[in-house]
């Protein structure tokens, strides 16, 4: 394993603390814990606090997209891991005044049972908190660590839009309404061309042969469908949108928003390649792409590859994902 | 190779490309050129125009960096290669307003070469040019593609700086003062952990063992000072800000800006616990650090590692640092 750390059980809460001390003006931490939160939290007096998070190791997500328009808190897993639930807990608490907290969890089983922990905790405590389980990635249905399907980049334009309508002033309910509306409209899907090794493993979660990609591998490196040689970037825009669109089943001049996420150790040249082709197969397809994204939001450590988000959308979420914005990472 | 692109000679047209259509509202490309401009240069209409650029494989730089308060366009050669005089000379061209052009460029010589060349197409068309080459790695003197020593890093602060001056209104010849006066103290040092591939050469450019590191590397994979086994991150920062400061020889109280900057394939969270390391040395150090950045800025295609900048500052350049921008990638 090569990584530049110290020990690796100490790499989140070294990691929390270079993130907090990076960027004093974004983000506090509440002592001894993975939760950051914004450092302007004054200014969401009166409205719904958003909190998401998860295992680490996916950085910029999910702290990097704590701020104004988009996560009150985010909560920092160790790596792979979900969070405990009474770290959730201290974030609700922490991001609550009076108009309620809205989680936004990714469906894995350790995430959905401790968010869902820190939700009846808060509900004991008389804080109105609601939900949404994103379940993002069609690759397969059921997976390692999920029942169904697994929540990946695509959580991201969730953070986005509710953090948007939530600085607008959205009241719980709304902000429940607009999570379930958007929620079937959010697919994504992924291809690796390598593993990532948890620190504390020491070594990589899968390996694939030199010439060889595998896809639909989730952000933890969990089997995909299908391994092959690899293939030019036009032909894995054809796999990945086809099924993409087999999903969707689009008609010409339907609106979508696109990310094209690196998953960690792929260059943003190649981010920016396989998006050129993205967008001209969506062209042939007919639709009419509103909103673009290119970058590492949701990794998955040191795992090279790439995922595929397509968001089908109206004009008020292009304005939503347009929203101004202050985080490190969107 | 292992890599999501189409033919390798098409890479950077793609990349390109795939870039400005990503990001319509930020950037407008030169056809058939690699020449990328802000799109709202409108904007800066009776205002010095910065131009940077070099080979691409540094993605976000320098494209990522075009836009309001840091460059008015970019100009991106082959792989690792410079970009010939005549783009330059375009992007002088489209951005100049009749304040003139100031061109920053990193010390390779080809870079010099072909920058010093447009300098001179513009002079024959009386455009004002000036211009600066930063040489802010201090592993080494003089390098393979290089006279003296390389330009690395910290040429985002230098960007940064200047763009914040020039949108303030700073004239030409008052952008080249502020210039000089930063370069001395902008300084970089890197450490690899694997080496990158050129898509045209289709194996990596150096390699190290599983175990080993090499301090000192330049962005293009050019040798550095010595090659050992891996060591924990704080082992690194005593090494790196050791030599950084040999060469600064800091008194305490002094205030510096801090770059950690991700060479390609080296996760954020990695980036995050090596600032806390430095963070922690700086303050051992005595020095004030009023202004911190983490992330992958200036890349070397999928190589492992980091640079760490340091940029002894003052008062008015953290205002700079901190002057609002519009860019993909800052």
């Amino acid at each position: 394993m090569k990584k530049i750390i110290n020990d690796p059980k100490d790499v989140v809460d070294e990691m929390v603390q270079g993130l907090v001390r990076s960027y004093p003006d974004y983000l506090k931490r509440i002592p001894e814990t993975g939760v950051v939160y914004r450092s302007d939290l004054e200014k969401i007096k009166g409205k719904v606090g958003i909190v998401s998070g998860g295992g680490s190791g996916h950085e910029p997500t999910h702290a990097g997209f704590v701020g104004n328009g988009m996560l009150s808190a985010a909560v920092c897993g160790e790596v792979f891991t979900s969070p405990t639930p009474d770290q959730i807990f201290e974030a609700i608490k922490q991001v609550d005044s009076g108009a309620g907290v809205f989680l936004v969890i990714k469906n894995y089983s350790g995430d959905v049972m401790n968010f869902e922990m820190a939700q009846d905790m808060a509900d004991m405590e008389d804080i109105k908190v609601k939900s949404i389980v994103v379940d993002d990635d069609i690759a397969v249905e059921n997976s390692t660590y999920t029942q169904g399907r697994r929540g990946v980049a695509g959580t991201v334009f969730m953070h986005k839009v509710l953090g948007a309508a939530a600085d607008q002033g959205a009241s719980l309910d709304e902000i429940e309404e607009l999570a379930q509306k958007i929620l079937p409209n959010i697919k994504t899907i992924a291809v690796a061309l390598s593993g990532a090794t948890v620190p504390e493993v020491g070594k990589p979660g899968f390996t694939l042969a030199d010439d060889e990609i595998e896809y639909g591998v989730g952000i933890h490196g969990e089997p995909g469908y299908r391994r092959e040689k690899l293939q030019p970037s036009k032909a894995l825009v054809e796999e990945l949108v086809g099924k993409l669109n087999d999903e969707f089943k689009f008609e010409k001049g339907e609106k979508v928003a696109v990310l094209v996420n690196g998953m960690g150790a792929t260059p943003l040249m190649e981010q920016y390649v396989f998006m050129n082709d993205v967008l001209n197969k969506l062209d042939e397809l007919g639709l009419n792409v509103e909103f673009t994204k290119v970058g590492n939001l949701m990794t998955s450590l040191e795992m090279a590859g790439i995922s595929l988000t397509i968001f089908r959308v109206n004009d008020d979420l292009v304005n939503n994902l347009n929203y101004a914005t202050h985080t490190i990472g969107w």
